[in-house]
């Protein structure tokens, strides 16, 4: 399990860069850092400032949180992208500070991060600005624009200048989130395009990007429109499949450039070849950082993909999958290795609940007598039924122990009310989670 | 606390007589026993048999949990009140085993529980029945049925027969929860009615309904129409305004049984004096009810109360509240005594996301720029501003932390958008709430 390998060596670079060198790409005519600017302020030996630039004018999306209360670089960075989703050349991300319910000052203080980077890149309006951290603190803003150009000096494309940038939008993850891809299009066959991603995440995840920062880069030349499309598309079935917890950040944001370094005609129509390939290898990279996520989660000790197969609708199975996903019960049990598998069934019996609601006859993917649920283990051996038809088995618990042992569980929901399919990542509810997030700030 | 003054003496009946003799009122008519027959495998010396019975017939009514997947007693109970809901002579609850997702044979056993007991009583279909516990396994139905007879013979109307039965619904619940009043109604002001009510939880609360039952029995007359619109009121304010984790059990119920024997005229009417005095009165019963289910909350060590205020509505102030009482990260900040009032904006702001939504613009309840946030010191000492109109207060920690350090907190937020109010209440989420559901079935 990724957590277990790297919680014992947080910013063992060498060991991150053997794991995921297999498949490492850098997209060509990105540079990026991780600095110490002492944002984070009770450990200052951590990096806390993560710089993306691209070395020409990208395309860029972004999809955000739907919270009410936006923090500040959220603001400002949907409002630039609102105004010119093209001539981006870089993001400038802070961690230890959400910069979050900090009022006009925080706005101000997003935007002097932005031109600060513009600065440095020689540029104007080009930088978007992600936070994370503590909500309701002014950021230390002088430390963050004094450290800019030390950012920039540091910029490099290495593995290591990745790494070390996606340590640096870490808080309480327990190692970096990095994932890369090569992929051609149908248009270019000859060409190798790269996309790279770095997440952070850890705690308040859950769907509709919840404390969640994702940067992406591709040298593939992607418009906006498609960009923008693509990204919607392979969030719903990645970022926003995923949970920790229940709760939602002020500060997700998940952006992607396309600087088109590698060359090949750019991809402008939200159909066709070219952008089905885009949007597939996208949503494979967004998929493989939302699942470190999750095996990051705070606290976490079990990797859970809950999957809902036979729904009436994919917006059904997606909420069947999504709320089981959630329920602490569920994930209790899971940390204790228990099999209770009324909770799953009882969790999916709420789907569908809506405050003031009084009656959920109305909810047709649910049919108590065609639900069935089973745990499929992770060593390849036969799937264990608990529920066949609405009817219990006689589950084998030796059985059943000896599979929640595993790291790694599958539960299979089938609703027998369709064909359609969703899948949901979830980690269990352990002691540790509370004891993080019982004293995140001291 | 209550919760700490019970959890060193489960069973000590003389305390808990003492905490609620004051205001003790057995109505009129009623019977209960709390008796042993053997459900609960692992601890067979606690009550799991639940019996109430009224010597004359009652109007009766209930709401239930909404989720889709009922158990066979809510099935039971739902058909039978919804072919007569006059001629109700008692309720029988087995605690130990839920009898949910048991098939057609748990629905006969619920049947036949319902059956068992009309014989005693002489009556036929004329009881309610209600089971809490495992999901998913068949009941002991014969231990049950056998157990009946004795459970008839139990039957008194003292104080430790009614704190027996309340003990006897209880699953990880550490106290009974039994509340008791005394009120006139408008119309025979000479004639003193009597309202008492049990009720069990302590995991799977949720608004909605989630593990929880409860059984409320008057002796004023009220025609079966007007109890039910009554209870709906009531319930919207008690226990759908309560959360300890954000599941939804199977087999909710709250039933109310009114036997008249007290007097006076029938409140038949869905309006006037009357109802409206007896809706108060029950409302106070449940609000009180229910906050002992918090007292209990698994793990629980604080007791929480989250005032939205200011609202544009009631219904979006009891959204916002009901979103941050369900909060894991709010939860678990309470429980490390954090003032994180970060946390309780963001859950506030993500109140009205519902899944696929886009945009959050359209929740006028929201404003973040008049939006206040305070902690109500529960010694009477004055509020601590932690927020105001959207700008954080420089906020004294020590202060702080010397109110978290009370066992009652009150979370007031003022949204500044209109003049409604709601009230939650909720429980910290510890290290035991883990521990007790990792291994809730071992």
């Amino acid at each position: 399990m990724a957590s277990k390998l790297f919680k014992a060596s947080w910013q063992d670079l060498a060991k991150a860069t053997k794991r995921i060198s297999k498949t490492y790409a850098v997209p060509k005519g990105f540079k990026v850092s991780g600095t110490i600017v002492g944002v984070k302020p009770s450990n200052s030996t951590k990096a806390d400032l993560a710089f993306i630039a691209s070395e020409t004018p990208c395309s860029a999306a972004a999809v955000y949180t739907k919270t009410k209360f936006r923090a500040a670089p959220i603001t400002f960075t949907r409002k630039l992208l609102e105004s010119h989703s093209t001539n981006i050349r870089g993001v400038i991300i802070n961690s230890g500070n959400a910069n979050a319910v900090t009022g006009p000052g925080g706005l101000a203080d997003a935007a002097a991060m932005s031109q600060a980077a513009d600065q440095v890149l020689g540029a104007a309006n080009s930088t978007l600005v992600m936070s994370t951290g503590v909500i309701g603190q002014r950021l230390p803003i002088k430390k963050i624009l004094d450290g800019v150009p030390a950012a920039h000096e540091a910029l490099g494309d290495t593995t290591s200048h990745w790494l070390e940038c996606a340590t640096a939008i870490c808080t309480t993850d327990t190692f970096p989130k990095l994932e890369a891809k090569t992929f051609t299009l149908p248009s270019s066959p000859s060409i190798e395009y790269r996309i790279a991603g770095m997440t952070k995440g850890a705690g308040m995840i859950c769907p509709n990007m919840a404390t969640l920062l994702s940067m992406i880069a591709t040298d593939a030349p992607i418009a906006a429109p498609a960009l923008q499309a693509a990204l919607r598309a392979a969030t719903v079935k990645s970022f926003n499949s995923i949970s920790i917890d229940n709760d939602m950040s002020t500060n997700d944001i998940v952006a992607v450039l396309a600087n088109g370094a590698a060359g090949g005609s750019e991809v402008t129509e939200v159909k066709g070849a070219d952008f089905e390939a885009f949007k597939t290898v996208l949503t494979e990279l967004a998929t493989d950082l939302a699942k470190l996520i999750v095996r990051d989660g705070e606290g976490a000790t079990k990797f859970i993909t809950i999957r809902v197969t036979n729904a009436l609708s994919e917006a059904g199975a997606r909420q069947v999958a999504a709320t089981v996903a959630q329920s602490s019960l569920f994930k209790t049990a899971m940390y204790g290795k228990d099999a209770n598998w009324g909770r799953i069934v009882a969790s999916a019996g709420s789907a569908f609940v809506r405050p003031g609601q009084v009656q959920v006859d109305d909810a047709p993917d649910l049919n108590p007598d065609t639900t069935n649920v089973s745990i499929i283990p992770s060593d390849g051996s036969p799937e264990l039924k608990l529920l066949v038809n609405g009817v219990p088995e006689v589950v084998d618990e030796t059985r059943a122990a000896e599979i929640l042992e595993q790291e790694d569980i599958e539960i299979v929901i089938s609703l027998g009310t369709g064909s359609h399919e969703a899948v949901h990542w979830t980690c269990d509810m352990s002691h540790e989670y509370v004891t993080i997030n019982g004293d995140y700030r001291t």
